[in-house]
């Protein structure tokens, strides 16, 4: 079972939620007064302890979710909805060696970490040397990470590892590392991508249209949150709207005479051939 | 590595999708011509194959997401991006033991298996024989399932295990069930919950309301799908608007003078006093 | 043309937006110094204005956007985004008659009395003193109304007028007035509602079905704004989620037959079935 | 009340829609027998009447969202919920002048019509003679179209009037148009585009930043539809996801010394700085 050091989640009455870690010998402050890390450890999950002024806390085991929101962050939140669908589409998970680019805050790779388990690894790789630090003491901080290897290296000169079953790329110019993702990926293997703004999808979608890609998806994922109230049920007033386009893609070779054998209707022929002459010659330009 | 038998996705050059196992000496028919299962196994991944006729297909690697799509079904689909997220929610993963009721077809339980890996294990429950059966064939054709238990069992008599992690009830009355939920988890397991209508919610909220859970969320997950074209890039006419509303919470015990550390602000206090009354006595009737 | 008194749009370099009124001889008064009525008048729309300080503001013309975000209000808002797709469900225009209640803040009644023009009518009803007051007041300042009769009126007598041509009810138990908005509109007139809770739509949506209405919908509009900058195109970080939930019907009688002609599949009628033995004898609770 | 020529809504037990035109002396064919003119006539709106076979049809008054789902369409269909939101925006309505290209099969022009009444003017360009030509047959089908002035033109040459309160475009290349739709409209004029992609979107953002406009919008209205029933209340399962980006913007001069007085925080001037970079030059191939 992945083990999160001693971290624990305390709720306060006033619905406030704590993430910390007991010491012992060391009490957690509160404006409700000092919790001992004693009575802490001797209270259940989903329970609860009291501090030197008797008020209760409510004591919750830290799950995933829990960790990916509470690491610190020099970069930008990547969320657990999109983290989820990203595992799910790569196909992460137990016996699966992932390649992820940049580390950021390693909050992706500690989710990776979580889901890929003793018998799957992890490799990321960062060339900033703080993120690749914080993203180091983030895992430690999780008590994660024993499953991933962290480079500090410029991904421009292409991956450490070759074979992986899986690539995620979380940088601001993905379209450049896309022949050095190819290089780090089995036969087949899966990529994703991760970009706020349209105009990066379409620079990675070229990139991924004039290589040996498939199976290419652009999509985003939405979370509508519910107000959690039995008798006066409906949707929370705001959402998060926008945290980015989530790009995924296969490796796969086309044979050199595949296009002859498409049979297409005379409508996407012509859409095919428009298309084909405003790419050609100066494509770049027209992304 | 999570081997999925001798299944094998095939794409045909009119962009049709095959998923399909190869047999020994058994060819596999086309309209475009028979792949021989020799000429398949000698394919890599990424690359292709040609049928007696010359036509080439490409050939992937099956993924997770491919054989949820692909399971044989008598009943309701659940979607990827549902199924990633209740993952999230949950915590389930390596080193876990998860509980779920019904089986249904079973393509929950295969994302289940697939995600707790060889060190976690899935226990899942099914009333009707016909599912039990079918989820029990669709797990072998999938090539998962040694860390999942099968029971042909109503739940209503209670699960059969105890201090499970977690516990995921997509059933048609989950509010009946809770009591056996919060009987075979772990002090502050975690639960969900999938439901198509929001009538379903709020008898789910009120049963949640009135017992020892916490953490309460109401969720829905939107997929939004764009045409992957570099300079034609937009979202897809349509979409799956509606698959199901997720809630989950976790056992949390509250203490019994929890209420009196609770300060709220006026209003609050208002909503929350108008609340009890309008719950109080006859509240079953005001969901 | 609508006139709009002497209201106008003032944008400060800071980018703040202000709805103001010009009077005589009165300066407006910024931050950024005093904007004197006449240099506003002597700016055209589109153009600019200088405080004293010589800091220039941006001079526009107040839209029936603007004067629906400006007006005064102690009860909540109806975004515009809503308010458009009622009078486009309801019909209401040039020529018709349309009944409301509540008048509230009054800026639905705005917008049904700008939409109607001068050969339209809106007749609204109100039953607290002070919202009744409170948007005579802002009809007044937003210079619209001359097409309007404001009721000071509990709707649960009738409404005042009959021969209406559509009726929109934003009042908190809607369900408990359709018999009277029913005497209110000719044959075959249009209705509207708006209730933030899916409890509140399960009554409407009951009270309907149990009466002589036909064509009834239940929608949500969603407005996702994107940031307007050409090359770092994307959606808004954050979206306002929910609003309230829009249902529309029309007055439609069923002849005493009809049934017997309905045709359905076997599904359907199962549902049906199923559907009418849920509601016989106790509906009201089933809701 | 405007009138629309002598159409009905016809629904048939099976639950279809028809939108017809009664004809004296011509009975209307359906598989369930004829309904003779007279017999439809002689209904109300809101009633029924029978077919010669005795089966019963529901009688309807079309409203504007029939008549636009109605027209012939030669052309993409523009949505209500979209028509809607460009008129709300746009501020068209009574006494209000409004220009359009193109034209089109003309269903935003019968909407603009219907808003605009009697006292207000829609002026619609449209440069292909067959579209042009519908769009009257589709007014005429109508019974609107007094108010609308259509013309036969290629808007590259200028709109035939000047002084409109707004101008619309739904046309391909946008950006092409932006100085003529300038000058033909009021000082501080309302503007609104219509386009599919999100390189369009960016290329009239581009044009828009480049001239004298301000207040600029990009927004995408989605419609999200509920199953009606009151115990079974549920969004439907599919909807449509998208159907065009609106942009709207207003004619507004900027003061020469305008940026001077913008006091922006360090962040966003470091923005403004890197972005005013990329455009400059070759921001063209930006875009």
């Amino acid at each position: 079972m992945p083990g999160y050091g001693d971290l624990v989640i305390l709720i306060s009455p006033r619905g406030k939620r704590y993430l910390r870690r007991i010491q012992e010998g060391q009490g957690i402050h509160f404006q409700e007064g000092i919790l001992s890390a004693t009575t802490v450890r001797e209270a259940i999950f989903g329970g609860s302890a009291r501090t030197a002024h008797g008020v209760p806390f409510m004591v919750q085991r830290p799950e995933l979710v829990d960790l990916l929101m509470g690491v610190k962050r020099q970069t930008q939140i990547i969320y657990p909805k999109d983290i989820a669908y990203i595992c799910m589409k790569l196909g992460v998970g137990p016996g699966r060696v992932t390649l992820e680019s940049g580390t950021g805050s390693g909050s992706l790779t500690l989710a990776l970490s979580y889901v890929s388990g003793p018998t799957g690894h992890v490799h990321s790789c960062e060339a900033r040397e703080e993120f690749h630090k914080l993203a180091r003491r983030n895992l430690e901080w999780a008590g994660l990470g024993e499953n991933v290897t962290l480079y500090l290296r410029d991904i421009a000169t292409g991956f450490p590892v070759r074979e992986a079953d899986a690539v995620f790329l979380d940088v601001r110019t993905p379209w450049e590392y896309l022949d050095q993702a190819l290089a780090a990926v089995k036969p087949g293997g899966t990529f994703g991508f991760l970009v706020p703004t349209v105009d990066q999808v379409g620079r990675v979608l070229f990139g991924l249209e004039t290589r040996p890609f498939g199976d290419i998806e652009v999509v985003e994922i939405l979370l509508r949150k519910w107000k959690p109230v039995a008798d006066r049920l409906r949707p929370e007033d705001r959402m998060i709207a926008h945290t980015g386009f989530l790009i995924f893609a296969r490796q796969q070779e086309k044979p050199a005479d595949w296009d002859s054998f498409i049979t297409l209707g005379t409508r996407e022929r012509k859409q095919h051939a428009a298309r084909r002459q405003r790419l050609g010659g100066n494509g770049e330009e027209e992304i």
